[in-house]
């Protein structure tokens, strides 16, 4: 681990409100962030920083102190001063998010411009934002590539058939023909799930990750998240008390070196991790990776919670930790919120019988069953083939899509290298601060999403998330090239 | 607080391979929840103890310092040891729910007699449990008062309606129409409340009763429940790390000497109370016992958690805190599961704008939205003026059933009095162990459930809560008749 350059931290003003040890904390906070400094990063010694800062050493020791005790910094006796994993958002983040108003949902009229922070995000996640375009913030398929048909359809078929099930609490683990379908599926792809004892239905990926987390994991263990990663999660963590830990992801998977280092360091319970058709970035897992995570996890013993949110978008080959495993110690876990129709709120979550009982324990305590009425209709859509045959139109939507964009991006000098081979977004180096460019964008009615909401630290950064469904758009695209050439 | 009764004490074996401090403590704790020790009564003194235990008064502040350290005593400096509210039911109660397999669910073949404790009645809510008969431990309307076809309809008119919002996730705080028409009910409550600031839709009272509670308490807390109360509750609040405290019902509520002292004595965070058709009594709260639990938590800063949940079974009139407060620090709760589907899986909670807030935020991050599909099925029932119909046709039903069982049970010397004015249950005083009567009748076929399960601290009782559909069933009438008389 490098000692962090000197020449990084600036001094403090001696005829200032606050007092300097004040600056001098506040100072190194915003370097951490600011700089994006590592976790395990040496700071320079107490006596080169009082000298650097023209500061007494008692000033740099206070300093250094409480930084620690916020948990900034850790002090590793003899050995100095270290970055430290980094804190969890605080409270105030995650209590911040705002539940849609109704007046608003359905018009999306919103005059003021939004701050973009994670509640801003989640929002988004659930209504019109009030921009006229929202290629950045959506994380759903636009409407055209969906089939609302396809699932109207099923319904009318589930209100024909009888309905004296729904009027009991249904199974705990979910309707058992829609777990033999998925569990099926999850077959094809080399996972040993089975449907009675290996698989339960959530409602959605969120509730999975709530239910996993729950279980696995108790406040103040560490979790390691990657780095960029699905903004959600760091909220949902944060809420949970647990320490999170960003491992940088490239194009064949987490750094594995990085990944070592830090988990022989911090023990994690936890790494969640897309190996398919990663958010935000569309790369998916090298088999070298998967096998190295695995090992990684067998033998410093921490389970991994596999997302595969956007896993059927892959044109298949894609390889998951969970089949390498045989669902020992990874949670696969899954929904048909993007490729079908989020508002069933249907996700599943495979894991060990042992994990399973344990998630069906907490799914019981803390809300019962799920609605039959979703799963017959997903299961209905399903049992009928026309599951399939939408995914591989949708699949061939989102290609041509996103083709097409990387081609526009590409003269820009912007577009992914090496390029994604599947999934909705590209993760843009616009080469300028991303969240200047957003506020730019926002005000004239482009919404984006800023790399900065998708790292675990919230460092900000030169990335912005960017759905292919942009390009059913010219319009937007035009406005998105101009703000770029503006840098 | 009376001292209790060293009679009650046995002295322990000098030659038995436990030692004497360990078999004291078992001792003293089986009388504990043997005798249903009330929190606060006094222990002898140690000495006391010592001389009539014959063992050395070092051998008694051991016990009692190990009884102590382990939850079940409380020492009072300079006046004794006093019996602690209820330690949390221990993990293994909760984690030992097991989910139906699928492969009983639909025969519900099982051939042990299952353990009746708290998992086994959990899943008898969720399937048969392979008796003949079970009229004790089902807390659903049997199929023939509730209306399939009436469910099913709503299902195909929402399948000929628009599904294109069902490609979304919805409103975070539910369905807007939904919120409205449940919203006018509470209006005729007298409960002000509102469909866009303080209403939310949950999966079923359980998903409220879980958000409340993570919103509203740490582990640790001190909550009060009634005794006795829906026993669901008690494994979530131990799976929580509560400290629960029970509050005796009376036919007029919770006994309110009791909870005045155990509020003061042990401050709780939040109150968990049944107003109207309370679960297993079916009493309802007196005006009076309204006021006094509402100025008792205004004065020692408490919420309210009141679960509506058989609420909609009174003829109309019971009166709710909530009304009282103005939802300032009650929250209501209720759902759509007895008296409509429970399959649909829909509850709503109504509180303050402030904590409706907090519990979207937390619904949000915990599982996103509740899936709109089943809302627009209720919707469809509650506008189109059929579900007031329904209500009014099964109140009719549940009534008849329980004036004929109290007619049947009247001259065995076994009816309740005075008789509940409503709902589905009769808290029937077997003048025995019930839970000796419920495994003689479970080897028959009856299913009872004993009123240990529905005791906090998990007492042996001498009750069982009885649905008054048995009275659908001759057969098990007669069944139970003649395991009653051979007490």
């Amino acid at each position: 681990m490098s000692t962090v350059q000197i020449d990084a931290f600036t001094a403090p003003q001696r005829h200032h409100d606050q007092t300097l040890t004040a600056q001098i904390t506040q100072m190194i906070e915003h370097k951490i962030t600011g700089l994006g400094l590592r976790p395990g990063s040496r700071l320079p010694s107490i006596r080169a920083m009082a000298e650097h800062l023209k500061v007494s050493r008692f000033t740099m020791v206070e300093a250094y102190e409480q930084l620690t005790s916020k948990g900034w910094l850790q002090a590793r006796p003899g050995a100095g001063y270290f970055v430290n994993a980094r804190p969890a958002l605080k409270d105030a983040d995650v209590l911040s998010l705002h539940p849609p108003h109704a007046g608003q949902s359905a018009t999306g009229g919103n005059s003021n411009p939004p701050a973009l922070d994670v509640s801003w995000l989640l929002e988004s996640t659930l209504r019109d934002m009030g921009g006229r375009f929202n290629p950045g913030t959506s994380a759903l398929m636009p409407k055209a590539w969906l089939d609302a048909e396809l699932v109207a359809s099923a319904i009318r078929s589930v209100g024909r058939s009888s309905c004296a099930s729904l009027m009991e609490y249904g199974n705990a683990q979910g309707y058992l023909p829609l777990r033999i379908s998925i569990a099926e599926q999850l077959q094809l792809m080399g996972i040993a799930a089975h449907a009675e004892h290996n698989m339960l239905i959530t409602s959605g990926v969120t509730h999975a990750t709530d239910l996993a987390l729950r279980t696995l994991a108790a406040p103040g263990d560490t979790v390691l998240v990657e780095d960029p990663a699905w903004y959600l999660v760091f909220a949902r963590l944060a809420a949970a008390g647990v320490r999170v830990i960003g491992i940088p992801r490239t194009h064949t998977g987490p750094d594995l070196d990085m990944l070592e280092h830090l988990v022989r360091q911090h023990r994690p319970k936890l790494f969640f991790i897309n190996s398919a058709v990663h958010n935000p970035t569309g790369y998916s897992l090298s088999p070298r990776s998967a096998h190295t995570i695995l090992k990684l996890a067998q033998e410093y013993d921490f389970h991994i919670l596999e997302d595969d949110t956007y896993g059927e978008l892959h044109p298949g080959g894609a390889i998951r930790i969970a089949a390498l495993d045989g669902l020992e110690r990874v949670l696969l876990t899954g929904g048909f919120s993007k490729p079908l129709a989020a508002g069933l709120r249907i996700g599943y979550i495979a894991a060990s019988a042992a994990l399973t009982k344990r998630l069906t324990d907490l799914k019981l305590l803390s809300g019962l069953t799920t609605p039959e009425l979703p799963e017959r209709v997903l299961q209905h859509i399903m049992a009928s083939g026309q599951y399939s045959r939408h995914i591989q139109r949708l699949r061939q939507a989102v290609d041509h899509a996103r083709h097409q964009a990387m081609a526009f991006f590409k003269p820009l000098g912007l577009a992914p290298d090496p390029a994604p081979h599947a999934g909705l977004f590209l993760w843009l180096n616009c080469q300028q601060d991303s969240e200047q460019l957003a506020r730019k964008a926002a005000s004239q009615g482009l919404i984006l999403a800023p790399g900065r909401l998708f790292s675990p630290a919230q460092v900000p950064d030169t990335h912005i998330r960017l759905s292919v469904s942009i390009t059913e758009n010219p319009e937007a695209l035009q406005l998105l090239k101009s703000l770029l050439s503006q840098a």
